[in-house]
Formats: structure tokens, sequence, C-alpha cells
């Protein structure tokens, strides 16, 4: 197998998949995941959830460390507001998880999204998740209208069926 | 100064202490603990607050080294079910904050416990928790009445103040 | 694109792949890898090793799992018994990292790999790992024979040529 | 007990505390520290060595923050550029573990420090570390004279002693 290829192949999972409800990431449950009780310890489920976040922000073109170099006009950084999570059930070591991700509303400087994590069709954990972009000062940034579109394709398919037109630069 | 003298300095707050409401820890934030963004990483707070519910825990006189090895009849691990986080503002590197935990209800298999973690007086996470403890088959087993008497003595108090004595055993 | 075929891309390069010269696997850093610094936390690349040791055992055909429920005659567990690490570049937040294992050397119960940490082709981290596997009594146990030949394809192919025939079982 | 006074004792070993060898401090292992093996995780004991290390700067006069604020001129991180690593024995959940720090040596831009991690006498894990402190530049800077004097008293003192007068300002 030529080097570009394999390369091709090992990464090719690697940021998930743009899905018609939002992102889909698969991962894998490690040694540093688990807990002495020996399933994933509960705050290791975060940062799964984290990844489909991040992993959505990228595939929809907005990337950490452009925000961060303050290449959208100042450093922005994405702030978690608030969770609600549900754990239903528990992961365990060499388990191969789906995290999927949806954005239920954007509403000003505010973003709500909907996460699951899942073991083939079981639903593991649940979050629902308030975020934010801040500015430097720490102050709440409005988000970008394209980001709009980009994380919220169905809201701009609604409003552009009943002509509200907020979505036009899709 | 003595040997055992100085091990008794460094290991006076390791436990935290009971207090009228429930349980008070404090604790240092590590670079460990914190993210590029410069504060605490989300998902680190809830290592907090579980240090907060494991030395409440401890001080009421539970051992997780007790439940697992079958001290109480069979192998009992503590699984969170249910969290509601909110972030309210950002610890740093070098912060020392303080991890209040306190018992709001204990209603059969279920213990509701809420945490505050603070930076001297202000609230930067609060946390609603839903627990259980499970035996060795994943069922939720009930929790022991002396436990009642050590999570909440407020109840207690007020039982026996109004005589309906179900914390007789405290 | 059906469902099957979604995971299978998602899935693809999930567990790496083996390589001439052991094992090769690809893996993103996220807010959670990072510190305040800027970078990754020192520990966390540490994480990444461990996926790299996981998966080249996976692939190998050695499961977590299976070891743990006793398919090999007694619970088993992988313990790192020392560990050399120099930390020559940083990694940061949105990189795409390669992971590279080899097994440097099989002695008895011990296990000698070599792994490097990569941005392009940049070495970021480099560590020497020293492992073994023990059984429930933490007595250390000797490697299968069936794994030397799996983790040490090369010692097999010099040992069959000069006839020292150890590894005829591959 | 008086707020303060609680304060006090609660905070008491937070720190650890500056000894004749360099510095000790006390910390618990927790939930998140272990992983489904049943012990703690191999590079959580990291964690317990940056807090070691750490605080022995903080006690020595050293802030991350005031590093980071560029109270020095320019913002200053510490970098961990090696460590050796001997994982001897196992901590478990529970278990108060004892963490020494030591400075063996300081050259130029390099610091080594030895460290110890013991559940009471029993030494569970070494660590021999070389750190460097690096400007924003990421080039590595020489340490403060007064930082010499206050992580390696001993050579201090040996110097004073044989008039070598390298350590004045202490």
């Amino acid at each position: 197998m030529a080097d570009h290829d394999e390369r091709d192949v090992l990464a090719a999972g690697l940021s998930g998949a743009l899905t018609p409800f939002g992102h889909r990431l698969m991962a894998r449950v490690y040694y540093a995941d688990t807990d002495f009780s020996g399933v994933v310890y509960h705050a290791r489920y975060l940062e799964f959830f984290e990844r489909g976040r991040s992993d959505f922000l990228r595939l929809a073109g907005v990337h950490h460390t452009e925000l961060h170099d303050g290449k959208h006009g100042e450093k922005i950084v994405w702030v978690v507001r608030r969770m609600e999570i549900d754990f239903r059930g528990s992961a365990r070591i060499d388990d191969v998880l789906t995290i999927d991700t949806r954005t239920d509303d954007i509403s000003g400087a505010r973003i709500y999204m909907a996460q699951q994590l899942k073991r083939g069709d079981e639903v593991l954990v649940e979050a629902r998740v308030e975020a934010a972009i801040v500015g430097e000062n720490g102050r709440p940034r409005r988000f970008p209208k394209e980001w709009i579109a980009a994380f919220m394709p169905g809201r701009c398919d609604r409003a552009r069926s009943s002509r509200i037109g907020s979505c036009d630069n899709r």
C-alpha cells in the first residue's frame, strides 16, 4: 500500500462525518477512559462529547486554531455554559462508541446541542449542551450567520421554504 | 518538626471536613486541570466534584475500598445517573477552590446531591447529581438506613423532633 | 450512503494498521488534551501511546476484555513497568498525530516497545516502554509464544531463516 | 469553629511543605485516577508528580500565573523535556500518597528533579524529570540565580562553605 493511501485509510474516520441530523463520530474506549469500577469514568464521557462537537465544528468549517488565532477579528474560544447528562448505561474497555451530535437551536450568543453516545444501537449516555463563544474579554459573541447555516441546515431549509430568508448566504 | 506532626499538618485538610450543611473540601488547580483556552477544562470540574462526594462519603464512614471488597455483603460501586451542571465562571491555574457538597434527598435507591465549586465566595460551577449504588449484577441497591443518617443529618433531626423516628439508629 | 458503508468509513482507521515495523495509529488533539500553556499536557502523550499499544495488541489478536475475563486461564492485565520519554516538540489543538509502535524485544515476562508520536514527519515525542502481563496475584506471567510471533514478526523471520525455530507455531 | 480557622485547617497541607531535601506533598487517590485494572492508571502518576513540582515552585516563591502574566519580563511556561519513570508498585482508590520532590541539578537552562511517590514508606513510583523554562518564542531561558538558591538550597550551603559564592543573593 502506498504511503499516501495508507494515510487516507488511517485518517478516514478521524473527524467523523456530517449527517442529515448533524454529525457522527466513532471512537474507541481505552484504559485511560475507565476507572476501577470496571467501566468508563463518568467525566470521560464529556471528553467523547467534546470530540463530537469539535469535529462537527471542524467539518462545518470552524477550526479552534483559527478562532484562537483571531482569524475572526479577535481571539475566540468556545465555552460550555450548561450540561444535562443522563448516564443510562456503561461503556467498557475495547468498546467502539458512536457519538451523535445535532444542533437543537441557536439563539443570539447561545447554541443548544443534543448528543448521544451509543454502543451499537444502545444509547449509553445522553447530553444536552448549552455553549457560547466568547471573545478575549470573556464577553459572549453572537454566532456568525454562516455558522447558523452550517450547524442548523434544517433551520435554513425551513426558513427558505417559508421565505423568512435569514439563511440566504448559505 | 517531628515526622508525625508534619504528616498531620500535610494531611490535615486532605479529606475536607463535615459541615452543618454536609461537606467542604479545598483543592488546587494544576496544569493537568486546564486547557489551551487558559482556564480549567469543563470535564475536569466533574473530577473536583467527585473528590467532594468521595470525601463526604469517607468522613461519613463509607469507604470505596470496603464497598468494593464486599464488606457490605456484595461488591458495591457508586454510579452517577444524572448530572445538571452550570458553568458560571472559570477557574485558573494556581486557584484554590472550595467544593461544597450537600445531600438534598435520599429516596430508596437514589441519592440527590447539590454541589458548588467556589473561588473565595464566587460560585464558579454548580452541579446537581443523582447517584445510586449498584451491586455486582448492576442492579441498584437501597441505601442502608445508617447512611441516610450520615448523609442527611438534617432529615433525622427533623424526623426526631416530629417523632417520626425513622433515624433512631443514628 | 448506506448505513453499513458509512460505519465502515467512520471506523476505518479506528484501530490503526499493522505495518512492516509494527503498528501505526492516527489520532486527533482535542481541548481535553491541552493545558493552559497552549499545547498538549505532557501526561496526555502517554494516553496517545497507550492507544497505540492497545491497538497494536488488538490487531495482533490480543483483547483486553478477553485477558480480563480470564480467557487465557486467569484474569490478566498489562502493566507498564518503566518508561523513558523524550518530549522534543509540542502538539497543538486540532493537530493530527501519528503514533508508531514497534516491539524491540520480548524477554520472558517483559516486552520492550519503542514509540514515536509525530505530526507529519516531525517527531514530537519518543518513548521506550517496558511492560509486563500480570495475573490476579500480581505475579508476572510469561508471554505466550504466539504473542512473540504476533508482536515481533521480524524475530520469527530471522529465527526461521537461522533454523532456531522458536516461532514455529506462527 | 470560626470560618477563618476552618479554612486554615482545610488548606493546611494544600501546597505541601518545604523539607530539608526539597518538597513533600500528600494527595489522595480518587475514582478519576484509577483504571479498570483496579489500580491507578500509569499516566495519572505524572499528574501527581506535576502537583509536587508545581507546589515546590509555589513554596519557593515561583507562581505559574506570574510566569504566565509576564512578571519576569516575558510570558514563561515550564516544559518537561524528559522523564524516566519506574513503576514499582500500584496505588489504589482511597490511598493517601506522599510525593517527594528534590532538585538534583540546575545547569543553565535545565533543571533535573528526582521524585518519589510513596504509600507510607513503600515507594510505588520513581521519576527523574528534566525540565526547562521557555519564553513566548519557545526558546529556553536560563534559570534566575535566586531560583537556584530556592530549588537547591543544599548547593548554596556547599557553595558558601567553600566560598565559591554563586548563591550570595539568597
